[in-house]
This record gives structure tokens, sequence and C-alpha cells, in this order.
């Protein structure tokens, strides 16, 4: 007998997964077990990709091992870089991310397998190229050559230096590889899902990573960081134009907003009822670069829209709402806001597949039909 | 309370929908209320195409329209025919396709909007593209110039006449034309689902299409009817080469199979109880070619294997077991048997995008955590 559940799964269970775990009562998310709060500062993006795709965290010795495998797969293929040019200068970034990592497969020594090994090789490969090619989208569209990156720098201060041009600072290396760590898995939210239903009919990983990065494309999902971002950047201008506080305006903007009843993007979530933890990590640290930048207005702003949010509606911000500061502090193009954000998912995104390879089952739903029935077909030239 | 479903979402409603209702204890699959019965050889795949996508048959002049809407787009942009030598040289039939139809976008006028408006046009664009696609990805491996399209035939016979090179008979572009009315649309498949869940976040058609085509790629849905054909072709060659008849051989083959627990592949569908109406058509189509052809050895395997199946596990033949035949009798290179589904299933898919958007609601279903719990983070110097 067909279950009918709420609209859009809320609250169906769509799969069995020991990757992400979230309380939502609590406010509370767990990574294999470890709580976001002690990993948050304490482990760095490579690391939290180690887990999630390889099941514990790596000893040195393995830790070494899986850099050195992203090393060797830094380096965009044929097919990519031959391709780069022309889709920098004629596809939007997430639209040309999903071509990417499309055209990238044909690359992959492993492109061919679902075999454990050459999942967990694919999905290292993923993660150490999805901010590679993140740069050369940025560095193709300006025209520039793009930055080397540093060896001896980690993940997190590389795609820094490499999509801004300009080497961070330690501080905004190890915020920014925070950052990281906090997007890079989130249990059934809709990109991982849609990746999810991609490799249950034993597609691969690259078709996967594909699939998801389309559905992060959507402005309900993957765009709400940016759109936080054009919001705040909006009402400032329209503030200082008139010579008007923009905090002041961005909470009498907030509250208007909710009295027409309008979404504020970057606030609730489906499953959180209580405060995201990753924003409250999120928070502090747009305090601190916007301190440090000698201009948090910003952050101000998002403060009293916060404030103004949590005593009209009771909503929280969600993760996506002081990321847009964060980034934007750190120097990121804010039509790249997304494009980072995947570059932290892919962790996710890849260990999800071969979860999903692991103990597989078609995802294959039922639907409700909604439309006519018994109509009697005319042939055109009767009709 | 969350609702913890069977495995795989079998029997959960993911989506309301009015395009196709199945009725899988009859056997019976309805277009917008259209018994395939009674559309399959009575309507062109352009009319069912138009019939999903704007919702009601269309008349002379509505069908006029839409047939100069995807003639003036079925030349590949830009962007698609720069690629498409080293595309077609580096990937396989489906990646391929995965990747052209993600570079598309950028030459599609409507790419950066989900008005209506733009979804049809769009949705028409797509379904006009894809068989060129598929027509040039096999000119471009062959190394052969693309054979030109004839504009007093229809999209089936075209389809043929520029994949195959061969003109086909008036019967042959009939039945293929049956081919993709009878594969246009079948309410929550994988691939489809995939689309919707993409598009459910208000990413745009050409994503959710990328999204369907990466998950079609799985063996467990599109590759079916390639590794059917595949079977066959072994099953014969084996006993071709010991002196065998290949008829008795593939009966007992599926036999053997099925004692020792094993699946086959064309058979059994997690909807259908009863006989798929659709594999009805295709059993037809498949002994009427292959008879034409002077050589109904794989007809006659199918058979023997269909009736060995259904006498000992009840199992009916599913869309894929007498399509693998029918494309083959029509000339169609094996690998390609699932591009070519997908330039039917296209027409389903963008009328899903078109319906999910006309009424959206994010689909993010809820997980089952199944890890350990209460880890305590042990720095890596630590470890």
């Amino acid at each position: 007998m067909p279950v009918k559940p709420s609209r859009g799964l809320a609250d169906v269970v769509a799969a069995s997964t020991a990757l992400s775990d979230i309380d939502g009562q609590a406010g509370r998310l767990f990574y294999r077990g470890y709580d976001i709060n002690e990993i948050a500062g304490n482990a760095t993006f490579e690391e939290i990709a180690y887990l999630l795709q390889r099941g514990a965290p790596p000893g040195r010795a393995d830790l070494d091992g899986y850099l050195g495998e992203m090393a060797a797969a830094r380096e965009p293929g044929n097919l990519v870089a031959g391709s780069l040019p022309e889709v920098a200068a004629r596809q939007e970034p997430m639209e040309a991310l999903r071509t990417l990592v499309s055209l990238a497969s044909a690359d992959d020594p492993d492109s061919g397998s679902n075999e454990p090994g050459a999942n967990l090789r694919k999905a290292a490969r993923l993660t150490a190229q999805q901010p590679v090619l993140v740069a050369a989208y940025e560095s193709a569209r300006r025209g520039g050559p793009a930055p080397d990156p540093d060896p001896a720098l980690g993940l997190a201060a590389n795609f820094l230096l490499t999509v801004t041009g300009t080497m961070p600072s330690p501080a905004q290396a190890q915020f920014f590889d925070t950052c990281l760590v906090l997007h890079a898995d989130h249990t059934m939210n809709a990109s991982t899902f849609a990746a999810r239903v991609c490799a249950a009919t034993l597609s691969d990983m690259h078709s996967a990573v594909v699939a998801a990065l389309g559905t992060l494309r959507g402005p309900l999902h993957g765009g709400a960081n940016e759109q936080v971002m054009r919001g705040l950047e909006a009402v400032r201008r329209e503030a200082e134009a008139a010579g008007a506080d923009p905090v002041a305006a961005a909470g009498a903007r907030a509250g208007e907003r909710l009295r027409a009843g309008e979404k504020i993007m970057g606030f609730g979530h489906r499953v959180y009822k209580a405060e995201d933890p990753r924003a409250r990590f999120l928070r502090q640290m747009s305090r601190q670069l916007g301190s440090a930048s000698g201009d948090d207005t910003y952050y101000r702003m998002s403060r009293r829209m916060e404030e103004v949010v949590l005593a009209e509606k009771g909503l929280y911000p969600n993760v996506d709402f002081y990321a847009a500061t964060v980034y934007h502090y750190l120097g990121l193009p804010t039509d790249l806001f997304t494009p980072v954000f995947s570059a932290s998912r892919i962790a996710g995104w890849t260990a999800h597949v071969i979860e999903q390879h692991a103990d597989n089952r078609l995802i294959r739903p039922d639907s409700e039909y909604i439309g006519e029935r018994g109509l009697t077909w005319v042939p055109l030239d009767a009709r």
C-alpha cells in the first residue's frame, strides 16, 4: 500500500547513513559520531574528507598517503584544460563546474569502475580537483594566469591563494579551513540526495557529483549564501546613498519583509529547530574577520537582521547566513560562494556515493496521479 | 515523527504528477489520461512530447508551431560543436551526452530562466537536440561527416537516418517512432526522480536533464537494454561456436541463471505485477523486424527466455527486454541503446521539470543514522 508522506519527502527516511547525524531539537551535528563542536578548529578539511570517505580519522601516515593522492590529482586533465577557456567565457560558475566535472571523468583512470578501491581513489581526486576547477574558472574569466599553488600550504590556504590571487594570513587560512570543515556533509540535503539517487542505479561517481552540482545550483539550496550577500550589498548601497545607517536599515528591511509575509534568505531550516551549530562558528568568524578587515558593517548588519528575525519569527540563521559575510571578508567573489561551498560538500557527496554503492538498492519512489483519466485518443487529422 | 519506509523509497509517494500513471496490477500505462494502447501506433513522438510538455494533444496548427521550434533548435550550438570531436573521442556515449547537454545550456537563449514560457521553449529544444547529439557523437567517433537530416521526415526517421547512415524503410521509421512514444514517460523512475530532485531546488532544466542522464547511465536503470543485447550476443556466439542451437541455449542459460539465484536483465519491475503493456508492443515489433531482416534468431532466443522466466519465476519481460532486439534490428549500435532511449525519455524529463517548477517544494528527505555515536575527537598528533 503506497505511503503518502508530506510533500517534498520532509521527515521521510530515504536512506541510512553512517556519515553524519543531526539532532535538530538540540542543534547538534555529528560527522561519523564526532560532534562538529569538537571538530571545527581542531581538524583540517583534508582530515575530515578522509574521515568521511574512509571511515575513521587518519593517523599521520594515512593522512600523508591521502595528501599524496590528492596532490597527484590536482592538475586538470587534457579534456578539462582544453575546454576551460570557452566554458569559463560562456557559462556561469555552477553551470561551468557541472560541465567541467562531467568532462573530468575522461581523465580519471578509475572512471569505468565502481569498485570500492576505485571509488576511494576517485573521491580523493574529485576532492582535490574541485578547488582547482573553481580557481581555474576564476582565472580564465579574468583572463590572467592561474596563480601557482604553494606545496607547503594545505587545501584551504591554496584555495584562497589561487582564487583571490593574494596569500591569505594564517588566521584567514585557518578560518577558511574551518568553513570547509563545517560544510563537508549534512545528511540528506537535496544535492546529496540527488547524488545518491544517481549512484543507486549503479551509475558512477562523476555522474553523481555532476547531478549534485546541478542540484546545488538551485537558489533554494546552494544559491542561498550568494543571495544573502547580494541582499546585504543592496541594503547597504541604498542606505548609504540616502545617508542612512546600513545597520538600522538592515533591521528595518528584515522587519518589513517579515510583516509582508516574505521569506528572508539564510533563516530557518527543515531539520534544525534550535540554532544550527555551524551558524555559531560562522557568526564568530564573521565578527573576527569583519573586525580585522577594518569595516565590520556587513557583520553588524547581519547581527541586527538576526535579532529582528529571531524576535519576530523565532527563526535562527542557517549555515548560509553568516557564511556569506565570512566568504566576503575572505575576499571571495560573491558569484563564487556556491562553487566554494561545492568544493567542501564534494567530500560528503563522494562519501555518500561510496556508502550507497557499498549497500545499494535502486531509489525508485512512487508518484500520485493527479491528472485526468479515461480520455480517448483522437488521431491528429480528426482533432 | 520520521516515517521509515521500505528501502529505496519503494511504494513511497514522492511527488504528484499529471503526466503518466501506471496501473501495476492491470499492466496499464497512461500519458495524461490516454491509454498507451490507444496512443502507440496512432501518434508520432512529436505529438506525445507536445502532449506531455504542453498538456493536451496538439491540433495541426499547434503541432506545426512546435515542429518549427524544434527545427530551429536542431543545429548544435558553438560550445557543443567545438567540443564534440574531443568529447566523442574521450567519453563513452552516456558520459558524453551528460557533458554535451551540460555544454548546450550555454547556447540556449532561455538558459537563465525558469519561467513557464522559457521552460516550454527549452523542453522543445532539448527534445529536438537529443537525437542530434546522439547522431553527432556517433558520426564524430566514426570520423565521418554526420548525414544531413531530411526536412521532409519526422524525428524518428531522421534519427535513424543520421545515426545509422541508412535511409529507413517506412515500416522501420514507424516502428522506431512507436518505440520513442513507448519510452517517453514512466512516472517516478530513477532518472525522472533525479530530474525532479534537481529542479526542486529551483535549479534549471539543463541541470535537471544532466542529472537524469547521469542517473540513466547506471546499469540498474538505463543500461538494461544494452545488457540484454550483449547477453543475447554472447549466448549466440557460444552456441554457434559449439554447433548448438542458440534458441535452445538461450532458454537453458536463463534456467541455469535462475536456479543459481542470479538476476536476468530485462525481467521484472518494481511497479508492474502484470505484463508491461510496452513490452507487448515491443515483442510484436521485434517479431516483425526480425522476420523482415531475414534472421529472427535474436527474437526467437528472446521468446524462449521469456517462456523460461515466466514458467520458473512468474516474471514478465520489462520494457528493456524486447527494446534490445528492436533497436538491434533497426541497425542501432548496441552501445547507443541507452542514448537512444534518452532521446525519448527527455520528453518526460523536461515535462516533469515544467510540472515541478509550476508547483514547487524542495525535495529534502530525512536519513536514518546507523553509525557510531559519542566519539571523542583526538587531534592528529595525539592519534
